[in-house]
């Protein structure tokens, strides 16, 4: 990531994260996240979910492919100022307890919203880019 | 699709769609859309590819796999206002002349930028909605 990808995506406030289960069929949730030194953290926060955590489609899919894609991007009227960050790369769930602890503190951080919504026990995913690609049309 | 959710995505301006390669690997983009009676489609427009338009990334997955996933949301710092619509289905190539025109010409009717950025000759894909889950965090 250069410096410029890097504050891009730190100055975000919202993702959408791209998963694919074993039959290649892709999903997409918009995701709240943070952005530290090269990974990527989201968690399984306590905004209402269409399913039980353990039992979320990203989840499931991330187990079933590591395979991800991750877009941070900006929507504007005026089209010269449209613009994105798309992130490609391998996806887990975080199995050591201080880098999840680290990962839910840096997003309570960021979001003032996780002070009631975000537990010490949620699950994080973590991204490690392979390839990043930004575009903007101007 | 309900009332509601075609009210939701009639109104919404930007849509992020996923697409998935023969190996699995997803992509996702940005895109600008119309909704009408029961399709979605979008063009290859005039807006700065990184890639030519036969060559985009987007294009080539359809073509390897047809399943995509297509979500439209509201990001909100007041986070009892989010909300998304998220539709799976099948996308491809729009090859008959008079249904490509008729998307292109509701495109150029959404969106005024439209008049100096799409072609007649655009290519346009089309997604046929297979499941559409909406969620509201209120």
């Amino acid at each position: 990531m250069t410096p410029e990808q890097e504050r891009y995506v730190t100055d975000a406030r919202v993702a959408r994260l791209a998963t694919t289960d074993g039959q290649g069929c892709p999903h997409i949730v918009p995701i709240c996240y943070v952005y530290d030194s090269g990974f990527f953290y989201t968690a399984v926060d306590l905004k209402p979910k269409t399913a039980a955590a353990h039992n979320l489609k990203r989840i499931r899919n991330i187990m079933e492919n590591p395979e991800v894609a991750l877009l941070v991007d900006r929507y504007d009227e005026d089209w010269s100022e449209l613009s994105y960050v798309l992130v490609r790369g391998r996806a887990y769930l975080i199995s050591d307890t201080a880098t999840r602890l680290r990962a839910i503190y840096a997003l309570r951080d960021k979001y003032s919203q996780y002070a009631e919504l975000l537990e010490d026990s949620a699950k994080v995913i973590t991204l490690e880019p392979d390839t990043v690609v930004n575009w903007a049309a101007s």
